[in-house]
């Protein structure tokens, strides 16, 4: 069987899927692309290229009996609308992170996907599909260095353009770790404080404030430092290290040689994400299919993207107040139904 | 499009390659597998479960019109035969490492795909394929570290059974540096040495004498050291180290995460060629296919499966008389056809 | 020359500092020791193994004609009394640090030494010679990466007695990097904050949270987060990472093998501090020594030693506030006699 | 007590251990120096400024009653010489590898020495006093990962003078490799291969052959791959792996900061020998001091001398007849006074 899949957005992530999909993954192929119409030249183009339909209206692409399954890679504000059309027209549907900037938008699918009676959200925090962090959780859930007490990270680009802000610090890059922490720990956040240094860099510019910390607390008291820092010029850097009672774990950017030369023993690091991630994505959308064919979405979840949109928004909150700011989620409506019981034993 | 493959030999690379196939490659699917007499019930239950059909006889799974393309999985010196009955058919073949024993069949194998006009074999040399490799040949090209002058290679696995003998060492374990050396730098063998040591491990048995040393040379003067030590109890361990003018390249077994715990730093070390060389095969086998639907192959040759098994035999007589032995290549019958043109260019 | 020294503690580190001077420092020798009347027997001992005069009173030893220079070994409360009465006697001195728990105690000795009119007290930061930290304060004072924006550090110790409680986690621990992070980055502390995580290792004692997190901030804004765990059971494990504009600088612990073994890649962590430090303290010892014979001391000074007890006082004050603690120091009374404006002008 | 050494031979290497022993060696210092006519200007200075007395000849110096022991750092025909006139002297003498070139010349040591009845004579093989090699040797010892098996070595230096010719890659350098892996492996070579490569790098001059491969082969049937390397101009990179039976215990040149910038995560390599095995020099020089104090020499021995002489002479007579040759040793004639028996032991 092969999904046929219908893809809304088509900028930079929305390119790279629609390659990876006809051109990586088993099972899967796009015959369906949609976006704004200003972009209706260039997204016509691309449909012709791959041989699949133009849609101008993406409820219509949604709802059109040649589309399987629906991929969602809009700018954000346009996540949960289409996500709810997808969900009402019985179709699985894979959402780029974040599910919503608005938890209450989060709550709305959420509601629509139980009340349909089965998982049919995937939300697209590729991390845990990760070999390096699948690693970390595996030796965690094994608990053969104790429990976690402490986490140390950080989410380094190489360099951001003037269009990034301050708040994208949070909503867009740390946004990875609001998702990727609680799902490697098996456990959420309680609050959140993100600290503004005095001392930035010189290669921002005036909208942005760079570097910024955020630190974080579990549930279970567990202490998170996260430096987020989009200009750091060396390389896209991303490192976790879980400290836990009798051993630490670190996340590490996979090297694949090694060079001596000039009195330097060197291995590159990663130049962006699609570099350091491009496995995570190809797993993560084979996963996905999978699942669809299989009628059994399992990855990332509604509520995942819930609990990850309700701790973004505490660490804005906090930007703005100068304060720990705390992390109020629900209860998880339907534990079983999004498969959270689990994760707690497993704590 | 999807390429309809007809597998011949559902032993344990078979079953790995349709696992593959099934689950992780674009635009291909198993319809046909084959296997001996005696292996009938257990290769119907593998036909059955991914949806395929039975054959008995190889060569009527090569002919019939529900098989595009044809993977040779079988034992090695049934190789050539089904090879040969592809290109008959018309059909493209991938064929596992090595494309012969005796060189001479590899012979027969290019005068039969010359003969149709375009070449239609892939030799399944996978580290080609692997990023690691990859990028020290990019480097290597980049011509950055002036010319290559020594390589440290070694092959070691964590243990063989019993029916792997003091042969087997350079047959089929140095046979995948045999292709994979020669076509990092460029530049074929022109000797070849095998020394045994008189000092051997206690965890080897009668019949296989290990470790091997095995000393290459090449055309332009490059020496090789290559260690086999296939019963080295710490895991699946390859290095190649590139000595060059100005720098050293070395190859990485790629870790993803780290530990610290008692007293030690460590990451693990791959525990077996499916481990280390899992993300190799499967992008082997989606180029592979990419190709097929092209109707271009363009992987490793049905020369460099001969060149592989030219270097293979010397080595092998070396190890009985004791001596380096030459290393005799056919002129390329048609360098073009076979593009080793471009790859003297590139020493 | 030789230097003859007076040890006053022949304690754990007194004993350590005695096998040194003895052993591997050139140019000198210890003639004199002394400990509490209770250690008498022991002390005596000592005096006769190494051919060096019994005092039974520290100000005696101090003032005897046989004694060159002094070194304090002592606990912690007595080191200003010592260090005032061999200020007195016109002698250089090394005090193992802290120079004073009570910042006044550190004016005190301040006001002596100028008055004094040279140099006379050396402190025991013995960081400020390990190559490592010598490296990395290299590289930061070439601005080859532009400024330093944050500091990631960890000290931790593999286990602790019960003796050792809370406040010691600042007070003997975290003072290392009161001393060694400013001196790195060239300028002084202005806040600190202690946080006591909820979750703690199963490993400690009553008496003692672990791990604590410490958050630091300087003149220029460098914002520093410091993880004292000192029941880490895995090593002594120290390190410290400089993020900078343009690049990030990171002490290492070195190592001298690495082993491949039951599919581990390792290498040792460091026992203890003897074991990380031990070329610090031989390299410290013998800069003092020829310090002394020059008659001109230059390593950590008493107004390091006083900046180091007022960070490390606010830090406690802030473990028991719960807040956020200034860190007010005096204008250095004499910069250019404790060569602070040299480093003010290298940040 | 303080050693009074007379040291001959004020070249690069002397006036590093005269900076050595002056400044960082316990019990040590330089009474008197000596050189070549020629050289007596640059000779006399040197002693004025270390308060050294002047010789113009070193038989002189040697039996000097200033001078309680002798440091040999002439070139390396006149060392047996002055070794055999310090035994005469009856003082501790302290020779730079290597022992002699002429394995004849070693003999007459030993037979000078043993007759003396104690041992005088320590020569200047230093990394048998290095932390990393000292660290695998003790791995070695332990027996934990079996029986070495293979041993695969570097000797790189970043660049040589015209002076240095293609003998001298033995004589000089892999002379180091003739010593230390005997040592470490506690059983002597017995034959030596000496390859040319066909392909030199472009680096190096027209009296010079390099790179070069040695191939060695011990007692007990230990294989050993030695590349000799001097313009490899990536730095001074010494690397020895031991496989053993279990486990590979590879030599590290420590590392002390790392830097991540501009897509590189990097480590520096050491510059040249003086950096590298700065230490392994300063414990050598005190281990030594020691030693003389103790009366009592302990270090590489004249029977070492005679053995990696011997070694190192077989391995240039192979150069030139392109054969293995033969290391024929005699039978150590006192195997107890040289500890022989003890280093068999620990095989």
């Amino acid at each position: 069987m092969v999904v046929n899949i219908g893809l809304i957005g088509v900028g930079a992530i929305g390119k790279v899927h629609i390659e990876r999909i006809q051109n990586r993954i088993s099972g899967a192929q796009v015959v369906a692309v949609c976006d704004l119409p200003k972009k209706e030249a260039e997204t016509k183009k691309i449909a012709k290229a791959i041989g699949a339909e133009y849609f101008a209206d993406g409820f219509e692409l949604i709802k059109s009996d040649k589309v399987d399954a629906v991929v969602i890679t809009t700018n954000d504000p346009a996540h949960p609308q289409y996500t709810l059309a997808a969900i009402e027209a019985d179709k699985h549907v894979f959402c780029e992170k974040p599910m919503a900037v608005d938890p209450a938008d989060c709550i709305k699918v959420m509601d629509a996907e139980m009340k349909h009676g089965k998982r049919l959200v995937q939300v697209g925090f590729m991390r845990a599909f990760d070999r390096g962090y699948d690693e970390v959780k595996a030796e965690l859930d094994s608990h053969k260095y104790g429990e976690p007490l402490l986490l140390h990270c950080t989410h380094r680009n190489p360099s951001v353009g003037t269009e990034y802000d301050t708040p994208m610090a949070v909503e867009n890059t740390a946004v990875h770790e609001m998702f990727t922490l609680p799902w490697l720990l098996g456990e959420n956040f309680i609050s959140a404080k993100v600290t503004l240094p005095r001392k930035q860099t010189r290669n921002t510019h005036s909208n942005l404030h760079d570097p910024q910390m955020i630190y974080l607390e579990t549930e279970s008291g567990v202490l998170v430092d996260l430096e987020v820092f989009v200009n750091c010029q060396w390389g896209y850097d991303i490192n976790c290290k879980v400290v836990c009672e009798t051993g630490e774990l670190s996340l590490l950017d996979p090297h694949y040689h090694e060079v001596k030369t000039a009195n330097k023993d060197s291995v590159p690091i990663s130049e962006d994400w699609s570099d350091r991630f491009v496995q995570a994505y190809d797993t993560e959308f084979q996963s996905w299919t999978n699942s669809v064919i299989a009628d059994k979405t399992s990855g990332p979840s509604a509520w995942d993207g819930y609990c990850a949109s309700v701790s973004t928004a505490a660490a804005s909150k906090s930007r703005e107040t100068g304060k720990t700011e705390p992390i109020n989620l629900i209860d998880c409506p339907n534990p079983e139904f999004y498969g959270v019981s689990k994760n707690k034993e497993s704590v």
